[in-house]
């Protein structure tokens, strides 16, 4: 064994504490070439022993080293200096620096149907899945709001845990505007604050499907809706969805044959087809949703945009058997970013979900729903709707104008009497995978709709959204997308 | 029958719609006692044909009257004027109103679980679980960057669907920061966002526990993570924690008995008794954990407060086979309120839990993720955590030197290294119990300590949180304490 006393001198009265000085003295022996790679060192209780220090101090020097790369432990042999030295420690790690590890060290299931294309906003010419155009969102107003629901007030309270349900504020002004709009006849009582769709969707699913369960969706559907059916291990099931909405009447005969726990339906507009559910139909759904006793999940991303006189209310507005569960966000209204949304059900619904609410993500952004709450007070928002509301039908009626012109051949539409996206049938003979991959390379996003086709129905379709674009920005989309269609069979 | 044909005038060349025009003469007609409450009336079709009108602007015109409570329809009976009718209906539902349903309408199970007392936080006079102090916090500097970045760019992009692991300028300056204050060697693709440690532990619970799978803590441990291993019906074995921490010993045994799937710790300081896992246990974890491929989920809810010359660097420091998740979050050091958390895992891994993220939470907030990136690349949180730290150890000592001198003889307990609150184990002669609720009266609000408790162990102990007030607010609580100590066995 080296000469441990003697190469090492600890000095207990120095400033620099005892453990600091032992670490850089083997870092130092170990630099020099005294220590060498691969080379056994003295376990802690001998060094403790051999420098009359305290155990536990020399285990911390030596878990500093092994933390630090110096030396190894294997277990059962004993403690070594490491074969491959640290070139030099690094003051400050750079970006792609060295990484621990990239693997797991531990086994794990992949989920296959978890693997979705994610989409994301670009800043190229677009025609999105439907989404709003953040140019017009009062984001002056809000960052305003937001600044002073921070800085104002007791802030112990206000920047410290909360109410997991949302802040009282927000939950009674978003019960005032949904009387208002909606007609639903509710309190703060019934709302839950909650990031957007995904996540309503999410406890509801959390909360009430066990294995096995049976939901019904239309046979078009949003994607992310199934993938969530399929975390939670439910039984999907469709009926077809036409020009009015879903075949409620393919529901009832499900239901007579076996127990359906939850429908998923966007009445107003059907994802992604646009089309509105009638009345007759809504009035159907609910008497069988009170009769068999299944949820309604009544996803209304849309509501605040139509063009005609006026939108039939929510299905929400006319339960009074509490089967509904009404779910909105501001995603369309302000802008994806803002993820706050909603829930709307009876109160001991929201009572429920809340539990569950707690163990996935403690409380909102108390800041940034005080803030939308007090622009719901103040009309900012319901003011940026009116004027959102004009400028969108304006580019459906510019948009709508210009795919029948130009490529009404190609495309089979209607025009939506809401939202913010065409339902876009492609002829036949046209590609839209390739249509699409093709437009990309020439400066237009727009999807391949590929993921609205659940069940490999071949649905050659896809969402074309107008409203995040200005006419002349349509015309452009509309000029590159001309120039790219791709015929099916041929190499685009 | 009554004269429909003369009581409805329709005039389509009307500006009014006819749907609305009906609607109108409808309700106009129960208003009026024309149609009295519970008669019935002729269904759509019947109506349709008398006027003249689409059979679907007359169920459109039901529906309506449905929602707004004029009608009913009895399934195979027909509709029938309401029988309660609305008094008049109202423009504005004010809070409180008519609501719709308090129950639900379909069946379902309680957790008792998840029913946990929710920790809010007050503006009195408190001695809490340990939370900063936000009087404290960059609260004008995090404003003026959230609305830089709510403002500034290019808006399409900014607020729209973006990345669901995080803004990648947050993960990149997480990636230093985590290098440089904890010698992690990652990179940002190591990194996660999320919505602080309930969601990455939830995450992580979701995509790697399955039922039955065995999970290990200390015998006392944060009643949030034991409730999130219960949701996803793990089995929670629980190992003693003494002056060092988990006893890692007894770990091993179970390992030697059977798989462990997961290891939940939280080393820096254990919660809730305070005390840091010395070092040796550091390296015992992580052999244990190399050797029996477990997950050891590292909770470091408090690293960035400790008052020592220097703190021992995490586990995930050393892991060098991927099988540590490191979990951390701005609840310290800023507050509570802005939800941003992360976890640092290998890539793999990280790309694995963001699947399930996007169906929980399709992303974080951008604008507050880039100004904290913001924050962090200026130097600003790393300036506030030096005041904060120097000021927290003044009120740690302060607070201290109150507890033994005035209560001494009634509470026992250690001076924390760091951390933000005292483990404060009463005299066997007093309850807590009593004693928070009697506090509570006077206007000094602690945890009664037996969320604690998890297998009913009499630990007697609670946490009481010294750094969110001032050393003058301490003595006042102190004050409080001390008059409202009960004893076991007497009414308070």
């Amino acid at each position: 064994m080296l000469p441990y006393k003697s190469l090492l001198e600890i000095d207990k009265n120095e400033k620099t504490p005892v453990y600091q000085q032992l670490t850089n003295q083997l870092t130092d022996l170990i630099r020099k070439g005294v220590l060498k790679p691969g080379q056994k060192i003295p376990g802690t209780r001998q060094i403790s022993e051999l420098l009359d220090l305290h155990r536990k101090t020399v285990t911390r020097v030596y878990f500093e080293l092994m933390v630090q790369g110096w030396i190894e432990t294997i277990p059962g042999s004993g403690t070594f200096v490491a074969k491959n030295l640290p070139e030099v420690k690094p003051a400050r790690l750079k970006e792609g620096g060295i990484i621990s590890s990239t693997r797991a060290g531990f086994p794990f299931e992949n989920k296959p149907f978890l693997k979705r294309e994610l989409v994301r906003s670009s800043d190229q010419l677009h025609l999105d899945d439907g989404f709003p155009d953040p140019r017009l969102a009062p984001l002056a107003e809000l960052a305003r709001a937001y600044r002073s629901n921070l800085i104002r007030g007791n802030s112990y309270q206000k920047l410290g845990y909360g109410e997991t349900k949302g802040t009282l504020w927000l939950r009674q002004q978003l019960a005032l505007y949904l009387s208002e709009t909606r007609g639903l006849k509710i309190n703060a009582d019934n709302v839950m604050i909650v990031r957007g769709t995904v996540m309503g969707l999410y406890l509801t699913n959390l909360a009430f499907l066990r294995p096995g369960d049976t939901v019904v969706t239309g046979t078009s559907c949003w994607s992310s809706a199934i993938a969530g059916f399929q975390q939670a291990e439910a039984e999907v099931l469709t009926i077809p969805v036409d020009e009015n909405g879903l075949v409620v009447e393919a529901l009832e005969e499900i239901c007579r044959r076996r127990p359906v726990r939850m429908v998923y339906v966007t009445p107003h507009h059907h994802y992604p087809t646009t089309v509105t559910l009638k009345a007759d139909r809504r009035i159907q759904l609910l008497n069988l949703a009170r009769q068999y006793q299944f949820i309604v999940f009544e996803d209304d991303y849309d509501y605040d945009f139509h063009y005609l006189s006026r939108p039939l209310l929510p299905l929400a507005s006319a339960d009074d058997a509490g089967v509904v569960l009404y779910s909105g966000s501001f995603t369309k209204s302000i802008s994806p970013a803002f993820r706050v949304g909603y829930l709307v059900a009876p109160e001991e619904v929201v009572e429920h979900l809340s539990h569950y609410r707690r163990i996935i993500d403690r409380q909102g952004d108390n800041m940034l729903e005080n803030a939308i709450a007090e622009l719901l007070q103040e009309g900012v928002i319901q003011k940026h709707l009116r004027k959102a509301l004009k400028e969108y039908r304006q580019r459906r009626d510019v948009f709508c104008e210009l795919l029948s012109r130009r490529l009404g051949d190609e495309i089979e539409f209607q025009v939506p009497e809401g939202g913010m996206s065409v339902w876009a049938k492609f002829d036949k003979s046209i590609d839209p995978g390739k249509t699409a991959a093709a437009a990309l390379r020439n400066g237009l996003y727009f999807s391949h709709g590929l993921q609205h086709n659940q069940q490999g129905i071949e649905l050659n379709s896809t969402r074309l959204g107008f409203a995040s674009s200005t006419p002349e920005e349509l015309e452009r989309c509309i000029d590159v997308l001309e120039k790219n269609l791709c015929l099916k069979g041929f190499i685009s």
